[in-house]
């Protein structure tokens, strides 16, 4: 935890005079680290994990049945559905452009994509299995799982490392470039409408972009109070402050309702909106902002003109061919 | 329900004088009816519809929930999981080959792949949506969509009638066939093992393909009694009797326990097994199969023979492209 706590002490120390860079075109690569170097026959076998519900004890809730690929990376729910119908307290992050957050989930508590891919696989109303001991009895018991860890990991290599590196390594493909900003941070003037071109201006005026900085708009793993500002009729409709975020982790005061900075990265596509997804639609959520993080009473044309620069920031999904994944002929674990 | 009854009528009179040609390869097309041609633009519509969840009222629930289109067709568990976690009685049937399939559903009461799909998407347990004008509804409002129903079938044009004849027009394409039996049936006999090769000479044999004749090894539509042989301990051990099966829709006494015969296509991929899926693996079913239906005790030899027969059934999944579905930007359904 003291990880979490000095970035959000940097943070909170650092306050506005972050450095904002609002036109950082997003890369086509995401930096793997050093222990998990991608490689195709890793990328394969992740593809191949993440979307195999046989991951979940009922055999019903692949990685993503909740982060969806096909869609915008989650599920437009407020909260996700995993096992036997069961859900959760909060709001399923996209997959998309994870790979450029410092850290995952909500509350950060993940330092990484590896470790982040092992949480929900055991969370028992997520994916339900009960250990990552079952989980790999099962991996190993598929004939041609064992193939594809042999090619990816070398051989008698299932494990929990390596299913989670393999997990990661997919995940680290999955970016969507060249968004209308993009080509207008590399110089297109024509990407953006003017109604966009107005939105970023005034997005980095009023001072979104101080928390969501950087390529992603994601503050790079940044952790801000939400809501900073009190508002009891806001925090009341939207149950803004139930969930105390960072808190939950530590249990230090002061870590109260502090949240992982979200990516702003496709986020016309991840309605509803917020930690807890108590907010059904980009407009609203943009008001909600503005109003208990920055104070500010934004205009219907103002917020017309963010959400406008918002839709800018869909990129280009990368075509996938969709896995197929390896039999248990003549059984099932059903 | 007169035309089901004819069906059933001719089987029963044709009895075991049903002419077996049990080397039929698979087409690797399927026949289209004369109200839905397959175009290129319908099928890429049928394979995003199929994927979406958002056709379910919880947005979780896809046709590829259930039919699994990077699996075996099906879901691998004895009954598929619905909206909130809800199950049913009967095992999902594959999707793979299902164009072959003179009726639908185990108890054949769809005619034809467009009438299958348009019931599990307003079945309370199934995808649970109200009606099919919600879904249209919800259909509608997806720019998207009405670009691609626009390309299938003109302007204007979503409704239950097009959206089921699209995904029916993509489940035409859900072929596997150049399988080890296939390329044996074209004359490569290399292509079976030995084991395999004694394993079909005895299902012909025994009888296995009086019923589970033609290329698909489905009867082409026929319907049988399950179990046709009286079995105290089994039916009570695997509930074969308590679902009607055509009696469910019919009414009419002689239909009790009749069933749809199905596909032995890729049947290694599809355990567990029968109707109420009550079955965990292929070899017990067939064993089952033989004493129930054959009214034989097989040896755990010309088991193992079978099995691995069957085994030879099991095809070529084509290559498909993952669909991107078409967003609802800023807002959801959920």
């Amino acid at each position: 935890m003291s990880k979490i706590r000095s970035i959000v002490s940097v943070i909170i120390l650092a306050g506005s005079a972050t450095a904002v860079s609002a036109l950082d075109v997003l890369p086509k690569k995401a930096p793997a680290p050093a222990d998990n170097p991608t490689t195709a026959a890793k990328v394969e076998l992740g593809r191949i994990l993440f979307h195999d519900p046989r991951l979940s004890s009922t055999g019903t809730v692949s990685c993503a049945s909740c982060h969806n690929t096909m869609l915008g990376g989650e599920d437009n729910r407020p909260n996700s559905m995993g096992v036997n119908g069961q859900t959760g307290g909060r709001s399923a992050p996209t997959v998309w452009n994870a790979a450029f957050n410092a850290v995952q989930f909500w509350d950060g508590r993940a330092a990484s994509l590896e470790e982040q891919a092992a949480g929900p696989v055991t969370n028992p109303i997520e994916m339900g299995m009960k250990s990552w001991d079952d989980v790999v009895a099962r991996l190993q018991s598929i004939k041609g799982y064992q193939k594809l860890f042999t090619r990816a990991f070398g051989v008698n290599s299932i494990s929990k490392d390596t299913a989670t590196k393999a997990i990661a390594a997919y995940e680290r493909t999955l970016i969507t470039p060249n968004s209308p900003y993009d080509k207008y941070a590399k110089g297109n003037k024509y990407a953006l409408t003017d109604q966009q071109q107005r939105g970023l201006k005034k997005a980095i005026e009023i001072g979104c972009v101080n928390c969501h900085s950087g390529p992603a708009f994601n503050g790079a793993g940044t952790f801000r109070k939400f809501p900073l500002i009190d508002n009891a009729y806001l925090e009341k409709q939207y149950s803004l402050s139930d969930d105390k975020g960072l808190f939950e982790v530590t249990g230090k005061s002061g870590d109260e309702n502090y949240f992982k900075v979200p990516t702003l990265r496709n986020v016309a596509l991840t309605a509803p909106y917020f930690h807890n997804g108590s907010v059904a639609t980009l407009e609203k959520a943009v008001k909600v902002m503005a109003t208990v993080q920055l104070g500010i009473d934004l205009s219907d044309e103002d917020t017309a003109d963010i959400v406008a620069f918002l839709n800018a920031l869909t990129g280009k999904f990368p075509k996938q061919k969709m896995p197929t994944l390896p039999g248990t002929p003549g059984t099932t674990f059903n």
